[in-house]
């Protein structure tokens, strides 16, 4: 998500020494230690964290990780964690492009991809969360049986996602107009906006495949 | 397509003895010859014979085969057939199961399936037109590069499809909101409907996958 630029925010991350916000490089292979958990969600373009917080607040026994690489966004949802602490996740602002320095082989159980930035143009391509670039990181990052979790209200990111993961990726379970019969996923600012204007909300479930 | 039965419907058909309506069994391996043609189109569930015959009109160097078990459905687009006899296509009376026993292997360049049945009940899954027991069939009657190209309205059906297929099948092509950006696709009356009402129409393109 673009923002304006907010001149408080560099000074408040670069100045902000607290607990929520981490070096992920330092605690590569560590992260169920560091937040005492069995299992491990990392959102990446967690914007200003709404989904992220809220699934961490809801399920205390589960680690969330959230990856905002948009410093404006980053500065919101800081603030937001520390509003109300939580023991269960951490906050990493950076690209998502490193994300294997950032976690062990094997080390997360779920990505969630919530209404990613689609990158419309074709030069930028690899920008797109679910090019090959990202995905090879994922498949390395992800468990064996893990999870990734797609939901975009843009038809040509899931468009694009559905071919781009078909290789290395089971598709578990996919809707073209994703309504919740069950309440335990959180609903972001953003999904809220397409879901009161009627429009498709797109989703997709895929497993890592070991050929 | 469920359709009120017709009086004169089994009469029609069983009298019928011209060459627009075909015994499939005896042209196993020699639709190409008979229809003088290089490649090979067939409709699976062609309904009242829109789409196959507009686009056996429109592309006369092609073979294109309908198929449609339902017979009142299956009398009217033999009724349009006769209306404007082309060489370049034929009819099938049959129930898809049997595709396997019509179509010598690799024998088919396009299976078309176009707003097919949903069979929405789970007793019925193995009715849909891309269950495993019709995919195995499509896969030996479908040439190497092979395509089945879907269009539907319906999204169970298409979430279905696209998990269905994901083993044994390339997914080439996607839309979740497919328009015509070329006019070389037949437009059905059913298709026609669903467009008036401005609802998504899904569309996925196959290859087969040999592995």
């Amino acid at each position: 998500m673009r923002m304006r630029n907010k001149p408080w925010v560099n000074d408040f991350i670069d100045q902000y020494t607290g607990e929520a916000l981490v070096d992920p490089l330092v605690n590569k292979g560590q992260w169920h230690d560091l937040l005492a958990v069995e299992t491990l969600h990392v959102e990446i373009g967690s914007g200003k964290g709404g989904y992220w917080l809220t699934m961490a607040h809801d399920h205390p026994n589960e680690g969330w990780i959230g990856i905002e690489k948009e410093r404006n966004c980053a500065a919101i949802a800081l603030k937001k964690a520390l509003d109300e602490p939580l023991a269960n996740t951490r906050f990493i602002i950076g690209d998502a492009k490193d994300i294997a320095s950032w976690f062990d082989a094997k080390e997360i159980d779920v990505i969630h991809l919530n209404f990613s930035d689609p990158w419309p143009k074709n030069r930028n391509t690899k920008r797109r969360l679910t090019h090959q670039g990202f995905l090879r990181q994922y498949h390395d990052v992800l468990k064996d049986d893990g999870l990734i979790i797609m939901k975009t209200d843009n038809k040509q990111l899931f468009e694009f996602s559905l071919i781009s993961m078909q290789l290395d990726w089971l598709l578990k379970d996919v809707s073209v107009d994703f309504r919740r019969t069950v309440q335990d996923d959180a609903i972001t600012e953003y999904e809220r906006k397409f879901m009161d204007e009627g429009l498709a909300i797109y989703r997709a479930v895929w497993q890592k495949r070991i050929v």
